[in-house]
């Protein structure tokens, strides 16, 4: 039986801990937080965990086999550090570190002490991307020529962090999992608009070879929520909506050929038109698949689809475009 | 009473003999067109009209006032200067012109000779882009905070311009219509994925002064149509669809306020989320209201909204962003 | 060539004349109406054509092989007798007539003088009712459990029919077309809100065999437009929202199925969820393949599938509906 | 401190139980389920409570002030007559019990005890319903025209009672909550497709005077899920789509007048066309604030608007219907 604690039990805190408890094969021993309400929460839910404020003792406590950093990006790094080298186990929230430097020691690190990492790109797990994942993998959609992923809405507005940070991850992390190509650039242009000088509105835009483009539309402050990916292939078109129940996926046999015309230089376009399909999706909680997920990785020493090196990707996407948004959207390399 | 030739029978020119025809104090004389199938179809609409295939008969005809340009926009320039000379009011399908240079030459001249210019841009004349000027010039959504425009389906591929030519002159020149500050920059990133290497998507930015920012989302190879426009503002907010048939517009009593906390130097977000409110929209068709406003600009001698400088910004934000496509997002200065 | 006389000039008729005139085979030679506005419209619309008010002259003239009866439904019983006694096909706007006495009278005359009629039930020819009616034909919905249609809108109030005469013949028809069993019998409630005392909502429900059920919703006084169908089958269900433009027609594979669990007496409850698909649709314009399908019927001798039988048991189900109504939802057999 | 014991812990006791465990003034004592999986499912959830199969213990408890009875509904009566004559108020599922005999026996014996009882119509305390009863009181619609409800999807099938009794009592408490006047008479549709016999189907029709009329489509094997309420007034008409997230409640500023036209036998239809406006709506839990209303209730000795009395109105609507579709749709008087 894994031993688990939980550092941080704020707003995503709560899920991890119910849904590690709801898998067989671990068991949630501890829950550590500063905050005086989130401990009082934590104390409530689970009367009989030891809560408390010492994240040093449990991250050096024999007793405990994984530790789950659900804290402050800003944190992350320390607290993961202190963990592998207490021999823990990570499950880190995202993104895994504020700079590319710091994940890539943790990565060092972990391989060095034969421990697993796993960062908590949630949305993997959804019954979507994995539909998704399928579907690309099995070739249904041809060669792609762009994603292209809106995530707006009127936003809890973060302190700490740009909107890049805060929503890009997911999306990123998505692309990443079902893209096989690896991108070769990125730009990335934003606004702010209130004293605290952080976007909350931006766009980003990854480069691929092949004229394959993905853009991302991120905005906390839009009136309306969209949760939209289109997936744009040779073969057939894709569109993910994330706020539908029923029919969240819809693959359309649709698309265009270009050809030149006999003896002339003219090009001749065809469109192609024919059925839409949604399949139906897995409704289960992505996060509890995921936490399975961990502890089989953990005790058959398999290699997490979501470790260290996918984190440290996100997290050089993250800077490049951050880098370029300083720079008004020039073009940074991969 | 004023009377008009059309040069130009195909996709467009059947709407804008139409609508002329539709308007009093205006009568259509003319339709021209080098193509047999246009020509067939002309005669056959319009048995008592002069249907033919000589341009330069109708332009140079003492017997015509105003000159409709309703050919491919590499033809513009020629056949509206050739009109100008004539003493011809001219009336030209967007865009403009190919070139910024080309427009300047026929302002200049329509204006030495005192001749009225418009340039079609349609969408200004919809309901929708009426009562969405009415609502920001009557400061209902406050200074401005972002423009995000969506333009997407499988459309039509043109053979001669990019996606960029064919789409963003619709979104720019509403921009252009309803926004009061000048944009300062542009910048544009697209892909083509057919031999004819023109690009089928794009994403375009325009820039102004204090964080307002533009946003553009052009798309040829989409699998479903989406014609949405978010408009952010610092005390509504306000999305334009329009595709929806009764409720197009929705402005949202909704926001964000960010205040340095007293004494300390923590933010305080405060959300606003109130009520939504759409407003009944008039449906008529805008290119009769457009050609009615036409004939009473040149009546009256007044300059329309959309006249040939309209016309040239366009051109020039078209220019540059085609310029920063090539080079991969540099900001272009206007 | 057939030559056709369309009387009625007013908000179908136009569309009548204009869809007769593009078909090969049938040439429109005069149009009729009392009202001066339609006439001025009519004149205005075809200068070459035949416009006047003189009915019963084109109706006796030999220069004339069908009559299209285009008129409030109280005249439509007088026209189509007078133009069968003069030996012309009649095509009748819906409802065929106001009495079934008067459609049964109708139908012998044609007989008796190997007369085409065709009631323009236009919805049969939409490109969605015949895919719906290929899917059930080719049986991929297995039988059918229930039809239910809700047809409401903020609709133009009808001034000497009630909404049932007015708005269900579309539905009905369509019923009638494709599915297979025939009616027992009907019940109607509905009610009247102003003072004309004509009923301006009312829900119709037609009873079948098998405990398969139809049911229509109708409505004149509804703030948003809804036009949705849902049939239920053994096998599929499928959705038809004819407000959509591009997915009309969605196909669940979605069911239910109950047994009896082996040896015990408990019911065991299975449910299917699969695919949804939604083929695509025809957007040929309706009534265009209408007047073409008549003039071939008549050229071929074959009888059209909205005959004037067709015709008569949509009036006899608005007669029922109408005495049920009367009697507050009493069951009328057909 | 009120003490409340809940009866049943199958699909909407863990939520009776959570919801009275978030309220202050009331402390959750007892769980009780006869089935083993639900009590072992309570026993995880809530090990420092007293959970038992032992119902009639519970209900003799000196230690108990109120008993929330969430059995199935042929077991409200018994239990519900037992907790009163042992002198504890009763918070009933919905519908309150089978027969409206039982009912009134019920409500006697409170009477006489001076206990409360409220039956459990959660909808009430919606914020959606809450809102729509605000805007209904304040005149904002005018006089009531229709009350037109659908709620259908692939639901559970319930092995003991018909479509009516598991899906009507949520809306005909809401239509009971929201419209002033009494119903006269009730007649209702159904079928039912499968061995059971138990109608999956049903439309449902409550007659009120001056013409306004109910009706409810409610369907167990629909493929797609529904949740709309239109309510058309004079003044206003509304709708309520209880699947949106944001926009559930919208009111629209369109309507119809019919007047005499001066002088002559003629009707003016007048159309109005205006704003439609969506309010905020509360998004706290209903049953949360219904259960803190109960407490309130019993602490301040208030009337609930869910008493008993409101739960007999109801379970009579459902005897009506139920002997209605018996007849085919016969109109019961009320």
């Amino acid at each position: 039986m894994l031993k688990i604690a939980v550092l941080g039990y704020g707003y995503w805190g709560p899920n991890v801990v119910r849904n590690f408890s709801s898998i067989k094969g671990v068991k949630v021993m501890s829950i550590c937080d500063l905050n005086d309400t989130a401990l009082k929460r934590a104390k409530n839910d689970y009367p009989y965990l030891d809560v408390s404020t010492d994240c040093k003792r449990i991250i050096k406590s024999s007793n405990i086999d994984i530790v789950a950093i659900v804290t402050p990006v800003s944190t992350h790094y320390q607290l993961a550090k202190e963990a592998l080298i207490n021999g823990k186990h990570i499950f880190v929230e995202k993104p895994f570190t504020l700079k590319s430097s710091e994940a890539e020691e943790l990565i060092e690190l972990a391989g060095r002490k034969h421990l697993k990492i796993m960062v908590d790109h949630t949305f993997l797990f959804t019954g979507a991307v994995r539909k998704i994942k399928e579907l690309i993998d099995s070739n249904v959609l041809g060669n792609l020529y762009y994603y292209d992923s809106t995530r707006i809405n009127l936003g809890l507005f973060q302190h700490d962090v740009n909107v890049i940070w805060d929503l890009a991850p997911h999306d990123l992390s998505i692309m990443d999992y079902i893209v096989k190509e690896r991108p070769l650039a990125i730009s990335a242009i934003g606004a702010g608009h209130f004293a605290c000088g952080l976007e909350n509105i931006a766009y980003v835009v990854v480069h691929f070879n092949n004229n394959m483009i993905a853009h991302f539309n991120i905005n906390w402050i839009s009136p309306v929520k969209i949760r939209t990916t289109l997936i744009g292939g040779q073969k057939k078109m894709l569109i993910w909506n994330d706020l539908e129940t029923d029919e969240k996926i819809k693959i359309y046999d649709k698309g265009i050929r270009v050809r030149n015309r006999q003896g002339i230089y003219k090009l001749l376009v065809e469109y192609r038109c024919g059925n839409m399909w949604s399949p139906p999706i897995d409704h289960s909680e992505a996060l509890k698949i995921e936490a399975g997920y961990f502890v089989d990785c953990i005790l058959k020493d398999k290699t997490p689809i979501n470790d260290g090196c996918a984190g440290l990707r996100i997290v050089k996407m993250l800077e490049a475009a951050d880098r370029s948004m300083k720079r008004k959207g020039d073009l940074i390399k991969l």
